[in-house]
């Protein structure tokens, strides 16, 4: 049998019940841990749940899929997800693939982001569609999601932007070398996000285009939601360029032009 | 203290670790059971938890609402929700009134639907603005949540369409009366939305305007998703209109015209 395991947000008391009894009776334990990531460690997670577990970087999830499904045929095997199990689509193709070798799966659900962005009070029937942010190189700053926040806001819809995450990547130099050496993982928080659509909305204004969202707009930082350190702010994207919300993981977002007025009220508490 | 403490979707193991060890050491815990509802009962949740629940009805949450936050001031008082704690405005108001009266607040989060429907395969990031779908009267058939699906559609998103719960309604005869009398609970099918979607699509037909979503739309019908009779099934709404999918809760997607090839292979094995 072969599950899929959400881990919530927080740390590793945010499993549910059922999804720690898993745990303790599989017979191996996998973490993914590149999609996402908890405010604990992996150490805190093997000393609660009293067990080893094997850390899952991009490379053995994608390409040594096969080896860890293969296990699961006679062996109970479950991988933990930081979030849901369905947040990231290299969990919807393992379930898939897992189906293929006819191999049982059941999935234990948690919060994700995406609904626990509730928790700074914009309503989550009133977010369109979500949109991911990448860390911009020297050659290749891409800004295609930017007329989907603009599409969202003209629907009086909030946008949701995850921001960027890079574990375990291989330097440029070590990518045609025989033995990989990586950077230091990195994580976006809203600032440097808030940099980058402040330069996008620079570059639009020099082709004269009339804005609906400018560095004077409101946005919502977030910063380890669900988390006991958990913080949140309210302010222009202009301030949010400049604050610093401490440690990941990071998210931001661009709420629609007329709020609902708990909304308004709720944001109040959370203004800069 | 006061406490809201997401309880997931499916039954009483579906509740965090760190949700569980709130519940055992509040004072008072009152489990809110009108905007959603698990599939195992009240009865079951209390032997788990080795305590006493107090079910909450809309009257209590809404009207006694000061009750319940007047004896968290000095005693630790939990409201259990169903899925995660802002799914329902309701809740957000609590946490407002709550910090209004200084009362400390911790939300425990957990899945929601809005993340569990990630189960279908259908990509979350994919997904537009959620709507509604209340029960039509003989006098009240709204259908101006229409237009968003048609919306979303048009931008190739998803649909997710939440389905009417009516839980202890008071009869229209007794609304007048001292002693209110209850409607039996009703919980709107996948059948049932479908039904009244293809009606709206009938009516918008006659004034001969050419539509995106028809009755031979794909759609995707869910029940008591995250438990374990969980039920999925892809086909047209004319087909899903004639389907039974069992006890409730049900949520149907009308997802966008053109798939990503993941999500068309995973959503084959639910096919009718």
């Amino acid at each position: 049998m072969f599950y899929i395991i959400g881990l919530g947000l927080g740390d590793y008391k945010d499993v549910t019940v059922k999804g720690l009894e898993i745990v303790k009776q599989c017979d191996k334990v996998y973490l993914e841990a590149y999609t996402s990531v908890l405010t604990c460690g992996v150490d805190a997670l093997e000393k609660f749940y009293g067990r080893e577990i094997t850390v899952a970087d991009r490379d053995l999830v994608e390409q040594g899929a096969d080896d860890i499904l293969e296990g699961s045929k006679d062996h109970d095997v479950a991988l933990l997800v930081v979030g849901d199990p369905f947040g990231a689509t290299t969990h919807t193709d393992l379930v898939l693939r897992a189906k293929e070798k006819r191999i049982t799966v059941q999935v234990v659900h948690n919060a994700s982001i995406l609904n626990a962005v509730g928790c700074c009070g914009l309503q989550l029937y009133s977010f369109g569609e979500t949109i991911s942010i990448p860390y911009w190189t020297e050659t290749w700053q891409p800004d295609s999601f930017f007329p989907k926040i603009i599409n969202n806001y003209r629907n009086n819809l909030h946008t949701l932007c995850l921001l960027d995450i890079k574990v375990k990547e291989p330097t440029l130099e070590s990518l045609t070398k025989k033995k990989k050496e990586y950077m230091p993982p990195k994580f976006m928080s809203v600032r440097e996000s808030s940099q980058q659509l402040i330069q996008i909305i620079e570059k639009l204004k020099e082709s004269e285009k009339t804005l609906d969202v400018t560095e004077d707009s409101l946005c919502v930082g977030l910063a380890r939601v669900g988390s006991e350190s958990q913080q949140i702010a309210a302010c222009s994207l202009r301030q949010m360029a400049e604050l610093d919300l401490g440690g990941p993981l990071h998210s931001l977002i661009i709420p629609g032009p007329s709020l609902h007025p708990l909304e308004t009220e709720y944001l109040k508490q959370f203004k800069i």
